[in-house]
């Protein structure tokens, strides 16, 4: 009796946090990787640019790799391709506006050149080895986002990327549900389905409320309109422009990801600039208040952004006064609260309005709530469901939404990175998990920075560094320089001369009681002595370095 | 023509930022401070304990205090006590649990016994110089609140302290609004009141409806119940206390922070646990799961709290498994929210059912919302009013529903920290600012961390630091060490020995294009030279510190 051939869905990142979205799956000699995502660190990672999935199992399958799908252009889908592509040089796969901005992403790291891309069309189907891929489109925060119809020798696959269902969607930014019903109905063995929102009940709300509230504020705004948001959010961003356009307002742009997402996007047709609806910076200051939009970065609080420095009156072209409106549309990332409402303060202070999502609704997320989640579990109708892109919170929550439109308990799994899953024959096995890990990217080093590295960090940043100097001679045992004590991040030197004074004294009276040629014990003794003393004098606990040179 | 006498406030904190609150009043020759808060550092804020307000202007004006009243005993109206009465001793007023909690904290810096505390009941006057306090008690998330009504030789003065209005409160828990009319009847020439929740409209959750829900969560709990809350949340606690005993269950705590208030809690009357509903920790294995409530520190994922020794497995007596509810009855505060999901999550894994804020409504705020602000202005009906206890934009907004409450727009002042105001004869004049500070206590410093110790903390932390050590022979120019590297939270050298012996090549060669004794040059150059080496080969910017020993 033959079983039909089996497949493995190998999952990279993104099954257990939000971020690293990363899969592959194989079945006998091909292998397509789904997506290739970052991370950003938070802020116990200090000193790491960003967090990649580790590639060892695609590496060392590479001969077997047929594509790599991008869904969408967000960085947590397509930023780790530089790590990846450096050693592999599969083709990728997406919509001409994914791959415009994953281009730009490969030519800072000199990979764009040796890289192959292949444009594809919403409802293209192509075929990558044992696997047969369609493109749905899908509506997400990004334009040109697709869920995948996946045929393989064991079953259809529907991934659906990230999505929602904007039930009034703006022209051209539907999920096409009927394609992907089209697809279900003959029969789906596995649904893998975004849960970044599965614990937020109804629907999302959709772009045309967000639209609508937006419309209310350029109706009401008698000076000018400054409106930051995600660079990569072209639809948000053509909103402004149409809601510029319609009340004779031009639009000024400040931020480079944003003047460079736009030019991409105008360049594919999916931005669409009318005429006369366009200022350059220079511009602006002769321009009537009541004409001007100025679309801005730094809708995270981010230090250099252009919103940043026109919190702190630092933009070269244009000061904030009283009158100005300043739009938030954009989330609230958590790590950055602070840093948001820093700005928001200040913008505040020289007498802008300034709205935002948690006072107005002005932002919708670009994920399925649960109503969304369960219509799209009723149109695919799966045998199998595998919960992804979430925390682990989410995919539990998601089982359950999972479970309660129909999928047998037993065949919604919430498995992790890590935890390959092979089907055949109707059925599924768990295999024995392979290796998966953050990598920590650190400017040229990748994956170097470790546990050690980073708790060496977090004791510099929690309480500075001592270092102490001395010179012994060799033969008589002699002091021939120092003890000399300097510090970095301890203490304001000046204020604590005395403290400093009192700590030589300490290291001197080690020196004279340890045996000479004993540097070892020598270090070891002043280093704990000085802790015990900076302990018990200032209540803090210095990395403390001792260098004793023997001459 | 006599004038009235003024009085003038001294806004020290709080105005300006949620935290470190602190005012201070001066009649004539009389000073009363209301509240002396802290606030908790910020991520930036590497290796800061604390934040407390800068005491100058008390501590300058001491021999005028009459008095310090503490509106309620949360750590943003006390925390700062030790910093100020180390120099200052004056009494401390507020209510017996108010006081005990500050008792506590004071006794910590061994300042309990030279400090006197004077207990206050809701409805008591007291006299202090120029000024008489009435207390009127006031619903928030500690138990024992007082809003304060000031009658001072320019006015009357209503401060609200930190509140909200239960419309339907649980006994003995509610704001008193009648004797807040009362006094307000004569006439209110200021209001100063909470601005925390000013941006959210309508009322906050009441007490009730929290019970409610958790007395819902006690009826389907089929296995054991664990919860968290802030440890100062007498009257929460109470609801859990109660509830376990009406589902027999008994209650065991785990955490010495509520541990300690619980005590303080009972001894003073504000926690009545029913009798046979306590258990110890070490009975809990002997219980049915049924029969258990645990109740633990832990609600913003603190590192070694009981909750996240929950989750990590690594608690003493309880293991969490699979039919346990974990409740989590507090706010996610924006900074924790990383540590927090990172605790759900592995509950989950344990088998645990997790149950917080944004899922279900088990926390309410202690602050009121809009609509509550509302109707504290129209009892009050100020002629003056200050927005207090807020950032920035929650004064404006807070002041905006002042004037939508009938406050005249130019006497609805938003001012800010330093800025003192001075009323006399029904007007108000702005005084010259005097200078506040948010002072960063490390250990036992205080202030004594800068901008440039922070600033050496942030490089090291993001970065880490190379140590370069050389001797030079002062008569020859010679090496006759050196020059050695090594580092801290830089690269795991094991992996960059390479890098580290080109980095020392480098060093070699700029020693030898120096001229000798010139040392401060020939660090200076080594300085430059290995930061644009690790920058080329690392794309690391470590901090560098070269040790050149002439001997």
């Amino acid at each position: 009796m033959n079983s039909t051939p089996a497949v493995t869905l190998y999952p990279l990142g993104g099954l257990g946090e939000i971020g690293l979205n990363c899969m592959a799956l194989v079945s006998g000699e091909s292998m397509i990787v789904v997506d290739c995502g970052l991370m950003f660190p938070d802020d116990s990672l200090f000193g790491i640019d960003v967090v990649i999935p580790r590639f060892d199992f695609i590496l060392a399958n590479k001969d077997k790799l047929k594509g790599i799908i991008l869904t969408h252009g967000h960085e947590d889908h397509i930023g780790a391709l530089p790590w990846l592509m450096r050693s592999c040089d599969a083709t990728l796969y997406g919509s001409s506006f994914t791959l415009a901005l994953a281009a730009k992403k490969l030519e800072e790291h000199n990979l764009k050149e040796f890289t192959h891309f292949e444009a594809v069309e919403g409802g293209q189907t192509i075929t990558l080895g044992d696997f047969k891929v369609t493109f749905f489109p899908v509506c997400h925060s990004i334009v040109r986002g697709f869920g995948l119809g996946i045929e393989t020798p064991a079953g259809r696959i529907v991934h659906t990327g990230d999505f929602k269902i904007d039930r009034t969607p703006l022209d051209g930014h539907a999920t096409d549900l009927p394609a992907i019903k089209a697809f279900s109905e003959k029969g789906v063995m596995l649904l893998l389905s975004d849960s970044t929102n599965a614990e937020r009940e109804g629907f999302a709300l959709a772009e045309r409320e967000i639209k609508s509230a937006l419309a209310g504020i350029f109706k009401e705004a008698a000076g000018r309109i400054v409106v930051t948001l995600f660079s990569s959010h072209i639809q948000r961003m053509q909103e402004i422009y149409d809601l510029a356009h319609a009340s004779g307002r031009k639009v000024a742009v400040s931020g480079k990801s944003l003047f460079s997402n736009i030019e991409i996007a105008r360049e594919l047709g999916h931005l669409r600039v009318p005429a006369g609806a366009e200022a350059s910076l220079d511009d602006l200051p002769s321009l009537p208040d009541n004409q001007v939009v100025l679309l801005v970065t730094g809708s995270q609080g981010e230090p250099l952004s252009a919103l940043s420095r026109l919190a702190y009156g630092e933009h070269r072209q244009i000061k904030v006064q009283k009158g100005d409106t300043v739009i938030l549309s954009s989330r609230f990332i958590p790590g950055n609260v602070r840093a948001i409402t820093r700005l928001i303060n200040r913008l505040y202070k020289l007498g802008a309005e300034v709205l935002y999502e948690s006072v107005q609704a002005i932002h919708a997320s670009g994920h399925a709530h649960a109503e969304e989640l369960r219509l799209m579990l009723r149109t695919v109708s799966p045998k199998f469901f595998i919960p992804v892109h979430g925390e682990y919170r989410h995919l539990v929550k998601h089982a359950r939404i999972g479970v309660s439109c129909g999928v047998a308990p037993e065949r919604a799994l919430v498995i992790e990175d890590g935890q390959p899953v092979t089907f055949s024959d109707g059925l599924i096995r768990l295999e024995d998990p392979i290796p998966v890990e953050h990598i920590y990217v650190d400017g040229k080093g990748v994956g170097d920075v470790g546990v050690t590295v980073l708790k060496e960090r977090q004791l510099l940043a929690g309480e500075g560094l001592v270092i102490v100097v001395m010179v012994v001679d060799e033969k008589t045992g002699e002091l021939t320089f120092g003890p000399n004590i300097l510090s970095k991040g301890f203490v304001f030197e000046q204020h604590y001369s005395h403290v400093l004074e009192d700590a030589k004294c300490i290291v001197l009276d080690i020196y004279e009681n340890v045996p000479p040629g004993q540097s070892d014990l020598l270090k070891e003794r002043i280093r704990s002595a000085l802790r015990r003393f900076f302990r018990k004098v200032l209540e803090r606990d210095p990395v403390v370095v001792p260098l004793v040179i023997t001459l």
